[in-house]
């Protein structure tokens, strides 16, 4: 291969990469901003917390577990291949990766993926969750069941052999990530004041609504990395189709939910705009490369349609999800990953239900060990954060420090 | 062409777009920065409209309006290519755009410059305006006000014919947010307790300085992708000529304002500053790539100085733009497009006095077509708010929300 | 050379160039974050005087006082080559530095980098510094003591000669920076309040720790074009080892200081933990192509228990440093360029005196000129505001402006 292109390439992918950690403050922004400001430091400590460990993890063993180099079917799990990593044979070269990347690129633009699925479950149990409990479930589920998951399609396992299809992971990040927010948030309870006497459930405020619009931004621009690197290299028809998807469900997915929030209840509501757009990039995700602009607006408007209805849903199950992950992460998960089914080039009944199955099985498997993982933790050091904790705010008690010391604030 | 260099252009292209988005956030911080915690959620509510309907509309029909395809000196406004893009026959290979791009990347690009114009009036009508007339004429004026006049140049029409030039947008992008801004103030009238009894202005301080100079340092880096986009091509020694004259006329316009403004006012202005930075990006929109680093110098300069003046002008003739668009892009924007005539390898009285047709022509045409858009639906169904939502605040009344719950605030 | 391969590692840089220029919103972030409410707006004119001057005056004469093109030894001062630049003959093609670059594009990443110097100083002396001092010593720290200092190493001068290495600047951008921030903050003062009378410290909260935060997160962002550039091509297997060795640090750095703080102090604390990712980031630059995975995992994790030990260093001296500049830029600065000789593939004793003597040198260069500088400012015009101006917030003072018009504040 011609030196140029594989540079090319090459850049790309390293870009993509540096996109996808910007998420990570997407993400934060995010959180904070739809939460209450007496537990911002803690919320941005988990955050921080999950990208650098979440690096260090993915180094120390993630990516040899979730890329092990086996054989079809061979589930990989045993197959470690060892601590740290060693750079294979040939891994600078265009051989490596048919020219796309280096294998240094491979394990920084992989890794900044693994912290991605942690980041998702951080926003659900905000503002009652014990820091430790976090911690130690973090470094398991980043370090062990998404890379597991991870390598049953990614890494050329089971999953892959049956043909089922998840281009920058709507099931594999995002529901990875949802299904344990749904199980953290289902062990945890909902936060003091949530759900009144007669059950129903009452708006606790966020704090910063501009930061959580800049959250939203700079995760959809962190998109053009997270679905466009999945290209694995800079094809320019099939990144630039991608894009083109991504960024037309995108805006599809805010102006189903601004529409259909504002029939519903009668109020131009932002935050569902907002959560609508990450419901359409979530919902893309799964078939970016294979929808065309006009299947990729009808996938993001029904995302946006599902986020409303799902966030009311949720609501409904009395569980609470301060940033709306399950709706945006799970149910929009699920949908992208279905609607490869649907839509688009591998559209049919045969792979609907190879999508759906692959949906049941990562889904069983991540209620079972986040459900372990985190029913382990509540029945030993706890999870839930004391009442007088929880009201006087996390900042304080678990980091002795206030995030915005010099501004008078309503205590609530 | 050899695939690693159209790999590398396509490249180019796909980061600009991804730069020309971010844009939008500096835009969003920018506008509720310099305005009232009040009208933040509205603001952000608009911003976010802009970005995924002008996404949608430039989908749905911008993109064929604009690029029609036409003969010389036709307008194409009839020639509609109809609803929904359809690649063209080898849009994906270097026979496209000479290799620059492929069509998927084309489409991307353009659309996100199409929102750009209507997110320029969204910072002049703010903390005023009603949200559903806003959003109407947001939707006529990036469907179809921006494409016929971007096809008079861009898309090949009769403007290109003449020769006129305007490299990235000063007059096509930004002059058309502006002029479309100066209507829309002189129809709506100041905000309450802008000017006293006596006609003098009145500082109505905005909220957030830490933000609007986010903002603009974003705005700044999105530029690198608006003009460095503009080449159509990675071509090395334009672009980055073009990235040395766009950062060398930001900070010399920041520098001309701020000693301007001390000079007359005898204070450190920090929003002089930051105003001038952006009157120097818009000013070399126009000739970016035809302009040496000194020409580039003087061209931010003097519109840095342009800024101070032309912000007092504003004042001066009672109108009341929250963050400076008019003298920014309307004022800046003339100013560009007219020193391409004066400086750089196209100067010449010839060219001059096009460019002056150019603005003048253009001009008439916005103000024009703004003012009856903005005309009838002030005869209609209103264009401001009451008194009592512009006192109390336009969040808690149009979106029931508010933008900080948790911090305590001075009304005003 | 390959149109394809020059157009790409161009492409590179210049994107590189835009990192490292983003890296000022987040410089600017993390500095009123950490400081206080009532200097928000004075420290944001800092930094936006600094990247505007700062690139002024890297156009007008520092880019051809750093590199002046003398031979080998020569110290270049005498060799102005004029003010303004010109573009030398093949500057634009794959003649003028291998390929890697154009000319235009050399001089603007260049440039970013030059300010960064004084945004270093401009944090530790916040709060309390006359804004006209700073900016006469900002233009005469980065318009001639950088580039001479540069020009020693990376203009080909004596210290290139001797064989010391500094890949991106752990001394000659960090150390430049943090040799200044120790003499100004030394001839400043501590802020009042800051040393009890028993000469214990006290903490002065900063106000807003979101904006810390998102500043570091900007920073290490960045830092992939900061370091990433600086292997002056796009080079696919040197970049993404750069990439993954500087992520590797930046995550140990965070790690290593969040855990020993925790274990000394009993506390989770977020501003150690980012002052981590800083510090870890600092120790990898003068060697991030040098090193394995492995040894920037671990020069990572030790600039983290020097930055927790800097920290308390730096307050036992009773020196106050509002942002820990000192720690994470001049120690840790040291710490990457010791490194050098320590670790990876340069590693020796020779290697390491010589890393020590460029340190050394360096720093008597730079403790000499800012305390020349510094020392005469302070002898006439002064260097700090007044006993009520520091009280009272220099926002109003020199800007008479509020950072945030709308909130209600608790002065201290």
């Amino acid at each position: 291969m011609d030196a140029g292109l594989f540079t090319a390439n090459n850049i790309w992918m390293m870009l993509a990469t540096a996109l996808v950690f910007f998420m990570h403050t997407g993400f934060a922004f995010l959180e904070i901003g739809l939460t209450r400001q007496k537990n911002t430091i803690n919320i941005l400590f988990k955050n921080i917390f999950i990208i650098t460990g979440g690096l260090l993890l993915y180094y120390a063993f993630g990516f040899n577990l979730m890329y092990p180099g086996f054989e079809d079917g061979d589930m990989g799990i045993l197959k470690f291949a060892g601590f740290g990593i060693a750079a294979p044979e040939g891994g600078m070269t265009p051989d490596y990766a048919d020219g796309g990347y280096t294998w240094w690129t491979d394990f920084l633009f992989q890794g900044m993926f693994a912290a991605t699925a942690a980041t998702i479950v951080s926003g659900a149990v905000a503002e009652r969750i014990k820091i430790g409990s976090f911690m130690i479930f973090t470094i398991i589920y980043v370090g062990l069941v998404y890379p597991i998951v991870g390598a049953w399609k990614w890494g050329g396992g089971f999953l892959d052999s049956w043909g089922f299809y998840d281009f920058a992971g709507s099931t594999l990040v995002h529901s990875v990530g949802g299904w344990a927010a749904l199980v953290a948030v289902a062990l945890l309870g909902s936060r003091i004041g949530k759900f009144g006497k007669d059950g129903k459930p009452k708006a606790i405020p966020g704090h910063s609504i501009p930061m959580a619009t800049a959250g939203v931004l700079i995760l959809w621009l962190g998109w053009f990395g997270f679905n466009g690197g999945s290209v694995l290299s800079a094809d320019p028809e099939l990144t630039s189709l991608v894009l083109v998807t991504t960024s037309l469900a995108a805006a599809a997915g805010g102006f189903g939910a601004m529409i259909t929030s504002t029939i519903l209840y009668k109020n131009l509501d932002l935050t569902m705009f907002l959560n609508g757009i990450l419901g359409g990039l979530v919902g893309i995700t799964a078939g970016a490369d294979l929808m065309s602009p006009n299947e990729a607006v009808i996938i993001g408007l029904l995302a946006g349609i599902i986020i409303v209805l799902g966030v009311a849903l949720v609501d409904k199950l009395k569980l609470d999800d301060p940033v709306g992950a399950i709706a945006v992460h799970l149910i929009c998960g699920m949908w992208g990953t279905l609607a490869v089914g649907i839509f688009g080039s591998m559209a049919g009944i045969d792979q609907f239900m190879t999508q759906l199955y692959g949906v049941l099985i990562v889904g069983a498997f991540c209620v079972v060990t986040s459900g372990i993982i985190l029913g382990i933790l509540k029945a030993t050091i706890g999870i839930r954060v004391s009442k007088e904790e929880e009201m006087e705010g996390l900042d304080i008690h678990e980091h002795g420090m206030d995030a915005y010391a010099d501004f008078r604030m309503n205590q609530h």
